[in-house]
């Protein structure tokens, strides 16, 4: 039943083929584009005649490697508790992050960073272009940078687990980091949007992005109760890692790419007190609505972190810490109430499976995040940041933008974002569905390649093709593009 | 047998309510109360013109991020040896501790740093505030304190664990975070007592406030041994990597409150090399006593952090690496026949059910490291510290007292911290037992409020108000009141 | 069958006798050697009125605690995946890793930085030394290089796993601590190598120490299907951990000792990006061969890390971001291949039992590593490097080595660890292995020490006295040997 032998064949090179051709690919692109920026190249730090302790990396690295563990061990292990795809959870989260590290750098630097033909690379922008006062702050490739696009795509991924293969991840991965950037550069380069931890541009995106694919792959014939069979012990255990690694890291997450000094010191203030409200709100919510006031270890593992997730945007504000728990109470609560009541008819009704309940998790938060980077912006004066307006509010202290226009900037900004993010998860769910009804059976195989026809394969790269073919052109013709 | 519905109503309401209540007290003490510093505020940071490099966030806070680690990774995995318990011992650990965050911001701020109506928050204890000179050092809080005491509490948690649920720990966690910052303002402040690792007012504190609890909890009916029945595997390698987090981040929790510099660096320098001391002291005792010279999981998964431990007082001073590899030893020794001799004895005789075994890896390590301060103070000399003697002794160094007066003072913080926890433990116990005998056998069902009667809740949230009620009275009367 | 009960008390005594006696050694020899160095003593840290700021801590330690976990997380539960050995994997990692951090200390001392008769330990090298101009920049003792010297360690131990007990590996760590030690010196100090993330020093050597010591212990009844019986689900997760820990945090240990600055910030990028080739690459091989297309679960716990090892020579060099994607794809795809072909036949044809695959992992990359190292050191230019030259090759910026003696230096480096490897793993084997036949058996049993004749132990122990006693003789006669 597996297919004629030659089918199979095909189906075996899947994966190493796509592998390997996207590393090749990336490989390429790096030699051609990719160079040390000033603070990792010896000859230009050196010839700055810098003092050493003040290389980025001392600022920075701290909080990236707490972003990193996010991404790898947190995301990786919280998609475990469902038993059965423990190891596509972790081996795919795996995978297909590596890949978007490396992808992103490159759709990051094209469009955030692209001066003389190259993209300079390092843990975060250098602290050259950090100054507010800069003429374009936009956010050139980074290792932090890249790590929070793979964040999007695993966020995306936990809509669809146990219904795609590493494959197709891997072409939603190819596909879903160049909608991340084009939607990161119009909100942080031309809508200078305020969005530090992501709120919208990772959460909302990616959960919206994995949603509209998953109601694209939507299979009713997956029994998801059945996912659950057995002893879950363990699993849940496991899935408790993942969580607990991803709450005690998120000041970090939300810190590490804000302004020096003051605005990492206070985004963190920020996002550890959401993170202690939405713990007791999502207690106190699963008790009051679980059986027998039994607590759901899957609203633990989840909603707890929800508080991380609201002060996205609005962490690096003057957001106070009494701000700070008000937003991660209601996040917590609303994350809760979404697991017992939404999750159900979003299922039911708009045939949506999220399968790790990301809309929950990131969707409802992070539009609840967008909504109060709106309402802090719009009331930011003079008085409550003093001087330093001109890192959180460039355009505020130069007089060019009212706190009321930076207000509608950040709504618009949402708005731009779930387009975005709509228009990508269906684009991705058309290009991997078209041809065919045979697949979905073998997703559940652990492991293993999925059926993929020529024509996804193909269409897919193409994008790949378009974006680069233009950008390669582009190099010789004109180096200041931005 | 569940009683009657009403009963049953009321227990489900139980948890939901008192997380929102409290929650609802802490959020409205902070809109009243809590501040940013000068260090996370915008507008105070850059009207001080401040270099973004000196902030106090890039000298704390991977300290902080690796002590947070060990609170809620390391705790909370730890306890899950208990094969039945590891849903609660996480889940708990988690609940527990973000609420405990909350108020000890609150408490340690009304204790230590009450200026003008206001308590200010940062990482850590201002920079300008650290300056040895300053007359009054006290700490003032912070994230670090704040999980310092969440610390304690978790502590206090284990020597109960599997007898009480999630209301009566957050009861218990409002009332021990009181007599923690209590304690915690007497000796640091009143006595000027050093205690940077808290060996005294958070290993000894949390252990003997737990123990009387249990003491008071005690339960004969409780057979310990059907708690692991079953394989228990998987438990314990979970239960290791708690033990591996903790040992390996206990450097950081030493060292994140020191003074800058120097000492930073030397008190995480004592406590690595007094960890691995009592590492092999653990392996080689846990060999010598065990059956057939077999290694007890239990043994290697505790003793061997009492290293860090033992230290919690001395790290920070001159304690040499001899001195602290002597200490590890000790405390390994001490904590591994603790665990063989001590605690069969300490149920038997005492009627005190040590589920974790605190008092063998927070109690006689926590004293034997108050005693170990003891004499390092009492040994100090100009000579050893020369100009550093400011940042360790500042009264020794002005000349406001002796060594030995020092080691007096450290002895006599040790017999307080004794005095508190042994009372907090008592009217901990006696405020949750009061009026029932029935609740007990409930206190097994995982997840599941427990019954709790109307006495008990009011009673502890009067405490709440006398403390709360008194500090909001004085805000307005005398805003220099410390 | 368990011997007369005088031979049972013997061995009963083995593992507490070894471990208070190696104890008491190294707390002697700390005793009247080991001081705290400039950065970390009050009064010389004082004395020469330094800022708080330029303490190495803030430049090393959050570097430290990244490969503090590492060791005792990663490398702890990478072992874990053969389900019978999990306690031994974690604990018996704990024990010999506890024990190297301190005789690394010592022996890295004694050849390192022997001052008028004292170590003197830090973090890392201190400032002052790490001055490309000092003329001796040998590695002082350290943090990080104590935790290095326990990573060699514990790759050894991989070779072996399941074919020795908690006492020999104590017996090996003594031994091969002093060799990891000697070769370190005469590579970085003697033939001046670079080899910041030890390709070399720390992969090769420990490998190829850990598979010569298995080829003596070869055991011909071993049947290693037998390990693996049973469900081996938890266990792959549990190993799964280890690997994303040492994956993520693969930057900070091969950026850990090298030179401030842009060194440390380009060791890291590299490193990052490495990892994410041969990630992919480590997928594509595994589903290449794997049968019907699937992918292997020891293939991804380890072959995604070669990309790590492969750049431990060159990640401070001006590698190129190319340099290190093509890399790691390399050092991926001979891992995974090592996996499939190779390690069978190094069983069957050289009686070499790898347990874990460290010729895969840590062998082959690291020669690799090494030869890589060759060609990059090989290119290095004036032009390239600018005034960064001076930190990172201070032979050929003061024009005493040109890039193709350096180059040769460094592949004479190579062949010195390998020799140095196979000859002390050869040394260890039959110092353990003399004189008897009947312990293996005992070895599978979980946590237990085992048989090992007086012969073997005194031997051993004549080793330290041998290296000690002429130091201890020396300290009066000159003080300043190196």
């Amino acid at each position: 039943m597996a297919g004629s032998p030659r089918r199979t064949a095909g189906r075996r090179l899947q994966l190493p083929l796509l592998c390997l051709l996207l590393q090749g690919a990336t490989a390429i692109l790096f030699a051609v584009f990719v160079r040390y920026n000033h603070e990792t190249d010896a000859a230009l730090w050196h010839w700055h005649n810098h003092s050493n302790a003040d290389n980025e990396f001392y600022f920075r690295y701290p909080s990236f490697q707490d972003v990193h563990t996010m991404i790898f061990v947190g995301f990786g292990f919280l998609m475990v508790f469902l038993q059965r795809y423990g190891f596509s959870s972790v081996g795919f989260t795996f995978l297909s992050a590596a890949f978007a590290l490396q992808w992103s750098t490159l759709v990051q630097g094209f469009f955030h960073s692209f001066h003389h033909g190259h993209i300079y690379v390092g843990v975060e922008r250098a602290a050259l272009a950090s100054s507010p006062l800069s003429p374009s702050p936009s956010q050139p490739p980074s290792m932090i940078n890249a790590d929070f696009c793979a964040g999007a795509v695993l966020i995306s991924f936990g809509a669809i687990l146990g219904k795609t293969g590493p494959a197709q991840l891997l072409l939603m991965a190819l596909l879903e980091v160049v909608l991340f950037g084009l939607n990161e550069f119009v909100l942080l380069s031309l809508l200078r949007v305020k969005d530090a931890g992501g709120s919208m541009t990772i959460h909302a995106f990616g959960a919206y992005f994995g949603l509209v694919l998953s109601r694209v792959l939507y299979r009713p014939q997956l029994e998801k109760s059945k996912h659950r069979q057995g002893s879950v012990y363990h699993s849940d255990l496991f899935a408790m890692i993942g969580t607990i690694f991803l709450w005690i890291f998120w000041p970090s997450f939300n810190s590490a790419p804000t302004a020096l000094g003051d605005g990492q010191h206070r985004s963190a203030l920020n996002t550890y007190y959401s993170l202690t409200a939405s713990t007791l709100s999502t207690f106190a919510l699963s008790a009051l609505v679980g059986r027998d006031g039994r607590l759901d270890m899957v609203h633990i593992q989840n909603a707890a972190l929800a508080g991380g997730v609201v002060v996205g945007t609005s962490a690096e504000m003057m957001l106070t810490p009494f701000g700070a728990l008000v937003a991660g109470f209601l996040a917590g609560t609303v994350s809760t109430l979404g697991y017992k009541f939404f999750t159900p008819t979003l299922e039911s009704k708009l045939k949506v499976q999220d399968t790790c309940g990301v809309h929950n998790l990131h969707g409802m938060p992070g539009v609840l995040g967008a909504l109060l980077g709106v309402l802090v912006a719009g009331l930011a004066t003079h008085e409550a940041y003093g001087d330093g307006l001109e890192s959180v509010f460039p355009l505020l202290a130069k007089g060019q933008r009212s706190a009321t226009s930076q207000a509608m900037h950040q709504l618009f900004g949402l708005f731009v974002t779930l387009i975005f993010a709509s228009v990508g998860g269906s684009l991705g769910g058309h290009l991997q569905v078209v041809p065919r009804r045979g697949w979905t059976r073998d997703a559940c195989s652990e492991g293993g390649p999925l059926s993929l026809s020529g024509l996804d394969f193909w269409s897919s790269l193409g994008l790949l093709w378009m974006v680069f073919g233009r950008s390669l052109g582009r190099t010789q013709a004109d180096p200041s593009w931005l």
